[in-house]
């Protein structure tokens, strides 16, 4: 016998899991269309070269790679980005731009396992390629938006920056080469707090005062613990830019913009401005974003993206930019478990159908009767073998199926049956098919 | 540079193929859920001592097979089944049955590339574990009919057969230990035709006379070219087999009870009693279909399964039989494609918004306007960029989007718009919003 077991790092899906993330997929997914997104898809496996091309040394020990049936380099996907590149740089000429993209797939990364990160995950992206408009940032941003108010997770904030501020902040101050380096300890501020940061900038050989006054323009104060910049303060703010760096800024124009169509939208609540957001990533080149459920900070950003240029450089001689975001999908689970948003259930029928008698007749009768419910969007089920009635109580209990209907000869002749809400104990009698389909839908 | 390709054998999806591929998904998932079927997932990486523990020879070369970090030998999975009777062995205690799952997902054979035919390609499988009854074969008939009502592919003939009939009459006859050889040499007789299929039966060693007997007892004759019993038919040959093997034989039994059933059911003409249909895999022991769309019987069989026992005879003392089949969906998107019933497009959206002004009045104004839409369930985009009108008509009709509307300053003063058409061309001047959703959804 062989012991019957997953990998380490990988699971399965019950259906008690499963269940809520199809739905919280299909909710997104429905989101992404409504903006005008359509779905792609791309291979699990690539050439090894396609996938490393852009790679670090971390993603190099990660993936997973080996040589194929013909001896082929192959390894599979870590991410959707890469494969995107390809995509776009390979179709160029059959896609229409701007190219609004969403894909939701699994993707594998050899990682040392922790709890809740798993050696296999989904990413679940949507870009917008190809424009270099700023409503199309504002339109990533109305994504994110529209998806959390469908997901129904609680209040949640979206941060943005852009990291072109940073970049001129530190050209005016002469310090414009250390640019990446002043970008990942500033993203380091919410873990490692003010003084640290102030330490390692200083520590990169920055004058002490140089550090304080940059900080001190992006509002990263010692007495603030939260950095993110909302309602009228934003509008504050984005002027004292415009005093130190200049009154005709594109990146700070672009802010007013977004903030701006955020007020007049009346959605402007839903957003921050935050300067400690820089997304640690090497790619990003202008707006970025981080977004928190509000009263589950602790579980980190639930959906992050930004704008980058030239995607398809490696592939490519067609430079397409463009400006996307991702919902993390597992860690979006694991928050909604933990606020008890996900109903634990196995079962998504609506009504049972037990069974008194498994002749041909009546049972054909049963039979038809669950045609009935599931044409008009009932999910119906039958069961197979007469047995006690008791037993099939049981059966309903223990999948939580909330419908039951009995019907022995005398219904079945009549056409009216009885319906027992099994959470209520509530039993009506003698009801006809259309009744019961309006009282189940009413649930 | 590096060349953008995929794999040999593996391919993209482009928009026009997902966005089909995607809608015949759901319909088939809304079908099985309508049964009260669960979904489920499992890793697509697994030990390769799980995957390749029933495995024959032919699956042993085709499997992409590799060590990973940890020096483990894992492999992808090539089918939903081994992972399935893996997953139901490990969760035994945790499921409740009769187990009812679905699982629509990739698997991968390093198999030879031919037309149609990848390396990487969907199964959609749906089965009901843990139980004998002949309800749940005729319950998984039943979600086969309905998922081909949905999917609409044209009409439909789903063939029928009970292995152990074939049994029973080589028991008769004293051949019993012939059973999977001529089983075998009977499945290719749509290939082959009855000549040879009679050549190869008395090759095997089987007098001519007890052939002709067997042949005849199954209703497969030189003069038929189908095979498939229809309507009244379908009880007549059965009486030939009661009389051939006994009056109470349960397998005659059962599929009586399941031809009537239909036939209360008043959906007898999708099916067929078809003795001509055995499967040719080892692990089907009752009842097995295979299904065909009438005009492109060509395509071969678009959705097929069958009763097994003792799933998970390698992982588990508690053996589990079922009963399950699976959609191909490759082969039916193919087909559909063959028959123009997909629809080409690049896009899902119902509205374009024209872009006559960039302000962030304006602009603001259009993507409210979007808001509304997308709330009344309408996939709705705006032009990013104040352009040209002549350039924003193109890119509605390249994206292939049916409805535009135009709304310049007087308009949205008025907060009445111009809808135009594209297909038709009518034009419609000074609409609400509502009155647009309404025309829009009535499209």
């Amino acid at each position: 016998m062989i012991e019957p077991r997953v990998l380490k790092g990988f699971r399965d899906y019950l259906p008690q899991t499963m269940i809520p993330k199809k739905e919280i997929i299909y909710k997104l997914e429905k989101t992404f269309e409504s903006f005008g997104f359509v779905p792609i898809d791309t291979p699990a496996l690539e050439y090894t070269e396609i996938l490393l091309g852009k790679g670090s040394g971390e993603t190099d020990k990660q993936i997973y790679r080996f040589l194929d049936h013909g001896k082929r380099d192959v390894a599979l996907r870590f991410d959707l980005t890469v494969p995107l590149a390809r995509f776009v740089s390979e179709h160029y000429n059959e896609l229409i731009f701007p190219f609004k993209r969403y894909h939701v797939a699994p993707v594998w990364r050899g990682e040392n396992t922790q709890k809740g990160r798993y050696r296999e995950f989904y990413q679940c992206d949507f870009d917008i390629l190809g424009s270099n408009s700023t409503n199309a940032d504002l339109e990533i941003l109305l994504v994110i938006k529209n998806g959390f108010d469908v997901i129904n997770a609680g209040d949640y904030i979206i941060n943005i920056n852009n990291r072109k501020i940073l970049n001129l902040l530190l050209e005016k101050l002469g310090l414009q080469d250390k640019y990446m380096e002043i970008l990942r300890i500033i993203d380091k501020i919410y873990k490692i707090g003010y003084g640290k940061v102030l330490e390692e900038l200083t520590g990169v050989g920055i004058e002490i005062e140089k550090t304080k006054q940059l900080l001190s323009n992006l509002n990263l104060t010692e007495s603030s613990n939260s950095f993110a910049i909302q309602g009228d303060d934003i509008f504050k703010f984005l002027s004292k830019l415009k005093n130190e760096l200049g009154n005709d800024i594109k990146p700070i124009n672009d802010l007013e913009f977004i903030f701006k169509s955020f007020e007049r939208m009346d959605i402007l609540k839903n957003f921050a401005l935050n300067p400690a957001i820089t997304r640690g990533l090497d790619y990003y080149t202008g707006i970025v974003f981080e977004s928190f459920i509000s009263d589950r900070m602790e579980f980190g950003s639930v959906c992050s993206g930004g704008r980058y240029d030239n995607l398809t450089g490696l592939y490519s001689k067609n430079p397409v930019s463009g400006v996307g975001a991702s919902f993390g999908l597992d860690r979006l689970l694991a928050l909604m478990e933990d606020k008890s948003l996900i109903k634990n259930s196995q079962t998504k029928t609506d009504i049972l159908i037990f069974n008194l008698s498994d002749d041909i007749e009546t049972n054909s009768f049963y039979m038809t009767l669950a045609t009935y419910f599931r044409e008009n969007g009932l999910n119906t089920e039958v069961v197979y073998e007469k047995q006690k009635i008791g037993n099939q109580f049981k059966l309903a209990e223990k999948k939580g199926i909330n419908y039951i209907i009995i019907a022995g000869e005398e219904e079945i002749k009549e056409k009216k049956f009885n319906l027992k809400n099994i959470l209520t104990g509530v039993e009506q009698k003698l009801l006809t098919k259309e009744e019961i389909s309006i009282i189940v839908k009413g649930k």
